[in-house]
């Protein structure tokens, strides 16, 4: 066993991010070709293909079980451009319009070669799933209804595509692929049928297993890593690279306060607790670039029924401030990032008030007496009522385009006022910053050369949504990318 | 001459961050104790502290001159907690009221230990100044009539103090210290005196001459740097350490669109060009670890006459978002993040209209006209102006609490609205963030571990101004720190 590693940077913790140097290495314990560190949703498809093109593959997984946070997912995989499922439904797509809306979507400065490179190959990533053994039902659930499939319908619109300005922008497809599963445990069918496809395809897999770090040699290529498995520390050999897919960095409140503060008051994170930042760490350590790291999915509290959509959101002061159609991911991002954390939702007595969003009623009666209970200055909820609802007549918001379908005046009292701040509801929050990578996984540093012998893949890096989220773009960037990077590990010329 | 130094990582361009290894540096050219790389505000005032110290110091400077950005600047530092001229001028402060307006302004969870290690010692920093021939008036220039000193008055308000939430927060005292010239060149003041202090203290200073790269011995510790000076590439041994005061990256695009593309439709660019990211680029290659890299002061280009504040900003649908009298980079913060780029400002006849700001009048006449000229939704504009009007009748304003001062009825038709969005006003910017540094100046890792022998200030690291600011905050941050970056340099124990 390889003990007494000096680091290149000194450092005192127990658990470390520096990189180790090959010649303070004195053996090393284990060889393979590429070493996958962490086994979720990312590890697998990389995992997947680097043994099918009959490169030696070993994964290290913390835990007990693969799965990550994909296995705990909704199931949602955001893909288009005319899949075999959308066109077996109905819908046309086509690349181009996908590319115009997820450039739209995943900005500010969105990452166009990674959204053309996913775009051009998204069809072919659906057929890589289904020639993988994950079904999808070809049924579609309409919007109308949700985002999330009720049963086990295969296809639904999981974003802002009908909204404005996206209606506008790209012609709008249904582009959430839902797994097919009994009651909704969908992460759970499609990582358990890529953990058998995995196995079936001969991945080796160590459990209790963690990369500590990673070795360079003289010129900074990678070329192994520092790992503990089940309690040992072991040297291990990476002949044609190291391939970092541990998740992100939610989990580290340390780094939420350095990197991206303004989540701070979002509760609960998002993910498995192992998204804990190593393997953002680690790729830093190896001079890897962590990009848009103040970036996060913040998801509104805000589910079916559809009905509630009827409602007018308004901030601290009465104001409207977003078209309440858009996806749950931007309306948590205005609340949170732009309202201050603050908001609530207007209903009148005829939309169902069911108060199926977790949230509290905090005042009831007249816009008047509304208006005094939270401390809106006066005035301020009554005018933009009076202004909605004469443009809700005719069926049109000039203020923010919501679709007519949402559209109704709200005439009708006593109204109710539900608080959905920060304070009073959860705020599911993941990080979308990390790593900086090429299409292919390669690990840039901050000149954007490529780090040797490293690949990351799902939210260990920036991915493509890279600013901007929709229900189903972290799994799909995570399997999708995930398999790209190990086809590039794979092809890489090894050491000798 | 040093020729021939391998990376630790491999990289292709010119101008390079990668650490050299000491190993592969066949001798070096230069010896000192201290090197500084850059001769702005924050590298003059390290070197004078350090030669102060009795302790030999280089500084490197890329240009012909020192001065860096600071001698182009207003001359302003932000100063309190009691300094000879607050009490001189008799307004009362402390270290506690200016370290809650602080910890208030300078988040989202803004920088606890650097903010109070500054308020602790601001009130040295002053007499540090005029110990070394930085003069100030004693002269109060009235809120009233703006931030900017008009003559060569030496203390202003140059914040939010008086606005709200902040003149709650903490007791408000006007803390803008500028220098005292014939002029607007307070800046050259400033940085000719400090630039003659150092001269007198012995320090030693290479123009033309810049930092490269550094290097590492085996346990990663900076043991000094290679450099090119007047064309020649020379290795230098920092026996006590090297120091990184290079400025900002506001002018590398490519920083701005990887680490704070919000702030990508912002022109001009605020600082001078050598404001590139090289020290913060250069520190990273050490292992320093780079925080808060999206935060940037952005300056609303809202200036005298005040007069105009009695207006009131609103957005695309005709809302007010923020209290007109807060500082100009709230309301540039506020305009460019979370108004999209998108304001206007609404003056009656009574204001006078002298167009100071640069802004171009984009419609005129009654409240209908004016919404119809540039499309905001009917009514929204006119609901805000009720609104605001009964309110300011009584000199009230509930929504964002203006001050009184500023609050009277916009009810003197013709109106005009001046067009102050993105597309149309120059709102200057720069970057905020940078190398994780103590207060110390010592650049930390990832982990918060000290890089040994490696610091950094001013713009190049994230500083007291962390995540919010206010007018001469910037130079105070670079001189003050710089200063104690200096200090913990001279005292660090030298390599034998």
């Amino acid at each position: 066993m390889a003990t007494e590693i000096p680091l290149v940077l000194a450092e005192e913790r127990e658990w470390a991010t520096a990189a180790a140097l090959e010649k303070d290495v004195s053996s090393f314990d284990i060889t393979t070709d590429v070493l996958i560190g962490g086994y979720g949703g990312a590890g697998v498809c990389a995992a997947i293909e680097v043994a099918e093109a009959g490169v030696d593959v070993l994964a290290l997984e913390r835990r007990e079980t693969g799965g990550g946070t994909t296995i705990t997912s909704g199931g949602q995989l955001y893909i288009g451009g005319g899949t075999q499922l959308q066109k077996d439904l109905g819908y046309e797509d086509s690349p181009e319009e996908m590319l115009k809306y997820l450039l739209a979507l995943c900005g500010p400065n969105a990452d166009e070669e990674k959204c053309q490179f996913y775009c051009d190959r998204s069809v072919g990533h659906y057929d890589w799933m289904v020639e993988h053994g994950v079904p999808f039902k070809t049924a579609f659930f309409p919007p109308s209804e949700g985002t999330i499939p009720v049963e086990d319908e295969g296809l639904c619109y999981t974003g802002c595509e009908l909204g404005y300005p996206y209606r506008e922008i790209a012609k709008p497809a249904p582009r959430g692929h839902t797994v097919a599963r009994p009651g909704n445990n969908a992460g759970l069918i499609l990582m358990t049928k890529l953990l058998e496809a995995a196995e079936n395809a001969g991945v080796k897999v160590a459990y209790k297993a963690v990369i500590e770090r990673v070795v360079l040699d003289e010129a900074g290529r990678v070329v192994g890593a520092i790992a503990t498995i089940d309690g040992e520390q072991k040297a291990i050999r990476a002949r044609r690279g190291v391939l970092l897919t541990t998740g992100g960095f939610i989990h580290d409140r340390g780094m939420v306060e350095r990197f991206a503060p303004r989540i701070l008051k979002c509760f609960p994170p998002l993910g498995e607790s192992t998204e804990d930042g190593s393997g953002i760490r680690i790729g830093m350590g190896a001079g890897g670039a962590a990009i848009r790291m103040n970036e996060s999915s913040i998801v509104m509290p805000f589910a079916p029924p559809r009905d509630l959509l009827r409602g007018i959101f308004v901030n601290r002061l009465g104001q409207r401030f977003i078209a309440e159609d858009l996806y749950q991911c931007q309306l948590g991002d205005a609340v949170v990032i732009h309202q201050g954390g603050v908001a609530y939702l207007l209903l009148d007595a005829d939309i169902a008030a069911t108060n199926s969003m977790g949230a509290q009623v905090c005042a009831e009666g007249t816009i008047e007496e509304i208006e005094k209970a939270v401390g809106i200055p006066e005035g301020g909820l009554a005018n933009t009522l009076t202004q909605y609802n004469k443009f809700a007549e005719k069926g049109e918001d000039p203020l923010f385009q919501k679709h007519p379908n949402w559209i109704r005046p709200l005439d009708k009292g006593p109204y109710k006022l539900l608080d959905i701040s920060t304070e009073k509801c959860a705020f599911p929050t993941f990080t979308l910053g990390g790593l900086w990578t090429k299409s292919t996984g390669e690990v840039m540093d901050i000149e954007g050369n490529v780090i040797e012998g490293l690949y990351a893949a799902g939210r260990t890096t920036s991915g493509f949504p890279a600013g901007g989220y929709n229900s189903g773009m972290a799994v799909a960037d995570c399997t999708f990318f995930g398999r790209y990077a190990g086809r590039a590990a794979a092809e890489a010329a090894p050491l000798d």
